[in-house]
């Protein structure tokens, strides 16, 4: 029986944006990740929690998730006789958030289609008009 | 006491990215939006669930939570006597998104210092260079 739709069926996970690896897309962690990598050297943990605005808790514990997936190294030390918690993205975290970062910039180029032209919009439409609007 | 840091403190809140709304920002309800946003025409159930790779459960409840907060519409109705459901973005949602949308603009840019020039490095890295790197 033939389908009129066949060819219209919409693009199998056009939308699902894999890419966007939880570990990093979480909020925190992906400013935490922002901060290092833009960052020419460590940054102090107090520095961190100030940039990021998180309590000690919170910035605790999203380091322990990037150091457990080995994205953040961190490193204890001491300045002018005080404990000092140094932190750097590693060359392994540096490598994912590239990743991130396509997949987040996919988004945008899908998004620009809303206020857009015609043009611009069927770019990022290229599945349906499956289906009437409704009555 | 003078501080000798003390014109070099990190800019509170700079990479906190509060703007990053948890309700759109989760992966599958950033996908969802997306597409509803960028299409032209209310999007079926079965299509959102190809489009975002959900599956019916996922995707009914991420719908829930974003018709809670009525960023989506859904209306049941029918297509060729069969049941069919139709999703929305409302206006409330689409403002919501666009506001998102331009805190993801940031990071982006944030992020474009990485590969950049010492010029982008510079206006992305406000903070510090209050420490030395680890000897």
């Amino acid at each position: 029986m033939p389908n009129e739709h066949a060819n219209r069926r919409p693009a199998q996970g056009r939308f699902a944006y894999q890419g966007l690896d939880r570990v990093i897309h979480e909020r925190a962690r992906l400013g935490l990740l922002t901060t290092l990598i833009t960052a020419s050297a460590p940054v102090a943990f107090n520095d961190l929690k100030q940039l990021c605005t998180l309590t000690d808790g919170n910035l605790s514990r999203h380091l322990k998730v990037l150091e457990d997936e080995q994205l953040v190294a961190i490193e204890k030390g001491t300045d002018h006789n005080r404990p000092l918690t140094l932190c750097r993205i590693t060359p392994r975290g540096r490598i994912r958030y590239l990743e991130y970062l396509s997949t987040l910039e996919q988004v945008l180029k899908d998004a620009a289609a809303i206020a857009g032209t015609g043009e611009e919009e069927k770019s990022a439409d290229p599945f349906l008009r499956l289906r009437p609007a409704t009555q």
